[in-house]
Order: structure tokens, then C-alpha cells, then sequence
């Protein structure tokens, strides 16, 4: 029955280029919206793509690649959407075919910063998909280790679990393992709020704190982390399974994980100002740091305690001194 | 009243020099045990000790060192143990003297290989104190950052509750924050547990396994510890607490931990004989591993489920081949 259901990749970065790669191993052909005339020319010639993730070979014959969304919004039934969270308005506004029939599978670890909304909940308040239509596809995975296929394993949640699975049998194969889950809220914050941790880890290193400070810091994160999705959406759900604390500490600990690198840089003096400049990108975790502090705060006095969010917000909202920042940080965590 | 209580470190590798310099930050004076007179001859001349950590300055005033072990019990009230497991029951067997009225306080991250017990377990069993006289100190803590004053966290653990605060005001200071818990048994196997997961982490990077593959072993590690631990002794514990989660990932991150380095050996296809010759040395967790694997196996058909200690076990026990049994774990891990 799912046989025939078109899938479509919405982004042409790294985590969307791993996507098509993991797809064509499994499915004949896929759509694919790709931005840039130019770069759909380049993976034409050249059979992989031009800025990410080079190494990886597609087969023409199982890319359909387009630079209008709406031809392949229309021409797909399933849509993964793969755009860095800065474009994402930009790139949905042009939309202008019907969605109601699509399923989306977010893959996205940010939040739509014109209106501090998950990309879940911007395709059922705004667009007005039912729950059941709305899907996520979350590490622990950095993109770079796809194209080299070294062993991942990624979380497929979706509240209606028949679709969870159908996914994740699309994306299996010798070098990805998948599990799925009905926790659409839990696992798209958890990858959310990883890159506020990974920015607090940044800071940290940045500002000469160690090893044993950065296992404390990501043990105080996982419990804080725990603590603020229990608040936005309660339900039975193990935070140390892969999709929440994994993905924590693949990019917590990673030194390519350009939100610890943006830390690093505030830590070190820079401004954020500079530190945007220096990266020539904005980090994923800058957004999602103002809206969930923004959104912690909506809670009033029943708010989940998070130390670690707040102290990230000071520094790089606020302009506060990440030394004295963090000095206060050290006696709330434990 | 414990203000004039005597301590005593037992013990000159790293980890005991690191106790020292703590405890040097708030007490007059310290007894300390070192085996080899000739150390104790060198710390005296040159105010460090030679082999580990040798950047610590002592104040010579502050420390009455001695290589009988019955010196420095007799002269103590609370004992801090802090010898490699391998040398423990050695050691402790030239105890003569009476030790039904002294504290013990348990530092070492290791099984007593001769008889597979905990240390705490050892002076509760074997020498017959009371679970009262017997505390852990317990990281995440790499005592080379306690040299380099890097803050770091402890937790302190005693079934006397008023003893583990005790200890936490003598070991407290500019760089070191504590915490207590009354979970000695819990805090100790964390400890002696998160060196096998180490030594996984160790296999799986040697294999050539990457990050993402890591992030995977190290969530299911803290949900087989929770298991494991649980069996042992059950009692409400958080743990992704610092003293379980924290240790686990200063050491299964730590490229300098001995643990995590016999396993990459292992992974490279180095004999577990080989790689002991090569490192001079048996990691902690190789004791750990076969304890744990028959402590488990003792529980039967209700023992609780730990794939990665399996595997571990069998790659460094059984001789089998680490290939083929991490291929094997892929499938137990989500």
C-alpha cells in the first residue's frame, strides 16, 4: 500500500543531501527540491553534490530534482523537510499547492524563528495537517558519518505509528538502524534543545572549563532537558533513549558541531555579532535558545527549572559576561 | 566534634595525590600511606610526587607520610582508599591493627579481583564494619584536572548521610564542589561499570566505529547501568545524576582514559595479553568486566539485560572475535 507514496526532499544542505542518500538505497527514485539552479546543474554533470557532503555519488536515474517547490510539493506524498530553520519561512511561504493530503517528516533541528514554532507545530496550527500527518526524523547523526556510512541509528516518531515504520523502512539499510516512537513533540524539542547545550558546552570550553566540568554540564543538561519537555508535553518517555540523550551528546561532544564552535567563540570574547560573522551562518541552537527561554518563561511560576538555557540566553541575548554568566551557572548545577 | 578527626590517604598513584591536594585545602594535616620509601623520600625533597601528577606542590607541614600501612591506620579515624584494585587485597591484608572504629571512605573505581567484591563491600563483609563506617568518593573527576585546579564535581556518598557531609566540607574548595548521596552501592558500581562501558567505547572506536555510533553505545550504557545497578540494590536514583551519567561520560569521551584505550587496542586486533604488555598496566575495567558478567549471571533468568557487558566480556575474556560480537551488539542497541 505504502509502495507508491512519493517521497519528496525539501533542502539541499548536508542533513538533506545524507536523506537523499539513505532514500536511494532503498527507494527507485525520490523528488527533490533544490534551491539553486546552479547546484541542480552541478549534481547533473557531476553526479553528487557541489558544497555538501561531495563524496557522496547519486544515481541521475533516482533523482527528480527541481528549483520550483510547488512542482515537487505536488508531485510528492510525503515531504521531508531539510532546510536550515533561518530559510525555513521563506522557502514554506512559497507554497502555494494544496498540503492537506501531505505527510511531512520534519528533519530539522531548529525552530522557525519569525514564529518561535516547532516545524511539527507550524504544519498543524498554521497549515492545519492533522497530528497523524506530521513526522520526525532525529539522530543521534551527524551527516558526515552517513556519507562515509558508518553505523547511525535515527529515531522515526510519528503519532500514528504505521507511518513511523513505513518510514523508517525507507531509510534503513546496512549503515542506518532505526527505531521509531510516537513522541512528535518530545524527540523534534529534544533535537531543538541539544544545540543550546551544545552552545553551553562551547562557552565552557571556550572559558577553559575541562572535561570533568563538560560531564557534569551534560548531565545537569539531560535532567534540564527531561524537565522542559515534561512540561510541554507529558508523556511516558525514557530520556536516555538514543533520539533525546543520544543525539545530546553526539553534538555536546562533537567538535564539528558548528553550535559548540559558536559557544566556543563567545566564551573565547568574541561578540556574537563577530562570532556570526566569523561563521558566515547563524547557529541552529541561537534561535532555538531565544524561544525556549521565551517559552519556559510562558509557564510563569510553574516554569521548568533550566539553569542551562537561561545562562546561554544571558550571554548571547542579554550581552552578559559568559565568565560571570557561567561562574553563577557552576552553583546550580550539581 | 569532627574537627579533629585524622585522615589518612591510602595510596600514591594519580588519584590519591589528587584526594590530597583537596584535602590539603582545608585540613592542617594529612597522614598518607605510600608504599615506596623512596617516594615518600622524593615527595619530602622535592615537595611533589614524581610519577603522578607532579605539578601539585605540597606544603610539607601538611603531610605525616609513612610506608606502613598499620602506621598510618592506627594514627587515622577516617581512611580514604585509593589504591588500582589490582593491588587492594595485597595491600589491605598487611592490616593488623583494629579497624572496627574507623571510616572508610572507598575512592578506588574498581572490583577486588580476588574475591569480585566492591571495596565497600570488602569492609562490610569481610572485616565486619558497619555500612555506617563505609563511604565512596566518587567523580566524574580526572585527577589531572584536579591538578590544574579545572573545577571539578564530586559526589560523596555514606549511608550516614551526616558522614558524607563531613567528608564533603574536607574535600570542598575553590575547584571542587560536592555533592551527597546516601546511594553507596549505587555510586560504587557506577564507577566500577562505566570502565567496561569504556572499554566498549575503546572497541567500538578501534573497530572503527564514529561518533554517531558512540552516542548510540553510550545512552543504551546508562540505561544498562540503571538496570544493572537496580538489580544490585534498588532505591530511588536518578541516574543521570553526575556521580553515574557524569563518571560514565568523562570516561567513556576521555581519550585518555586507560579503560577507553585498552578497548581501542582490542578493536585493532591487539591480543588482551598484548595490549596489557603494551600498556604496562590492566585497565580497571578488566576485573570489572568478568565481575560484573558472573554477578549477573548469579541472578538467573531474572538478571537484568546487558548486551554491552556481554560483549565486552566475550571479546576479553572468551577470545572472540570483536568484529563479529559488535556486529552482533548493533542489532541489541537503539
Amino acid at each position: 500500500m505504502t509502495k507508491n507514496l512519493r517521497i519528496g526532499i525539501i533542502g539541499s544542505g548536508s542533513w538533506a543531501t545524507a536523506l537523499a542518500k539513505m532514500l536511494c538505497e532503498n527507494v527507485d527514485s525520490i523528488n527533490w527540491y533544490i534551491r539553486d539552479a546552479d547546484t541542480i546543474k552541478y549534481i547533473s554533470i557531476n553526479h553528487h553534490n557541489k558544497d555538501y557532503l561531495s563524496s557522496v555519488a547519486f544515481d541521475l536515474n533516482q533523482l527528480y530534482m527541481n528549483n520550483d517547490i510547488n512542482t515537487i510539493v505536488e508531485q510528492s506524498d510525503i515531504l521531508i523537510i531539510a532546510i536550515p530553520s533561518a530559510f525555513l519561512k521563506s522557502e514554506l511561504d512559497k507554497i502555494t499547492v494544496p498540503l492537506k493530503h501531505k505527510i511531512i517528516f520534519n528533519a530539522v533541528k531548529g525552530i522557525i524563528p519569525e514564529n518561535q514554532k516547532l516545524v511539527g507545530e507550524y504544519f498543524h496550527d498554521i497549515i492545519g495537517l492533522d497530528l497523524a500527518q506530521i513526522g520526525v526524523i532525529t539522530g543521534p547523526c551527524h551527516a558526515e558519518e552517513v556519507a562515509l556510512e558508518r553505523l547511525s541509528y535515527l529515531t522515526i516518531a510519528c503519532a500514528d505509528i504505521d507511518r513511523a515504520k513505513m518510514m523508517s523502512e525507507k531509510l534503513s539499510c546496512h549503515y542506518i538502524k532505526c527505531s521509531t516512537s510516537e513522541d512528535i513533540i518530545g524527540t523534534e524539542y529534544a533535537a531543538v534543545l541539544k544545540n543550546i547545550y551544545a552552545i553551553a558546552a562551547g562557552i565552557a570550553h571556550g572559558l577553559g572549563y575541562g572535561d570533568n566540568f563538560q560531564s557534569v554540564l551534560m548531565s545537569n543538561a539531560i535532567r534540564e532537558m527531561k524537565r522542559f519537555i515534561k512540561k510541554r508535553y507529558k508523556m511516558k518517555r525514557n530520556i536516555n533513549d538514543s533520539a533525546y540523550l543520544g543525539d545530546l551528546l553526539v553534538t555536546g561532544y562533537s567538535n564539528f558541531s558548528r553550535n559548540r564552535y559558536f559557544g566556543n567563540m563567545i566564551g573565547k570574547g568574541y561578540t556574537v555579532k563577530s562570532a556570526m560573522m566569523e561563521m558566515n551562518m547563524i547557529a541552529e541552537g541561537y534561535y532555538a535558545t531565544e524561544s525556549a527561554y521565551l517559552l519556559s518563561k510562558q509557564d510563569g511560576k510553574k516554569k521548568a527549572k533550566t539553569p542551562i538555557i537561561n545562562a546561554v540566553y544571558k550571554v548571547i541575548y542579554k550581552n552578559k559576561n559568559p565568565k560571570s554568566v557561567f561562574e553563577k551557572l557552576t552553583f546550580k548545577l550539581n
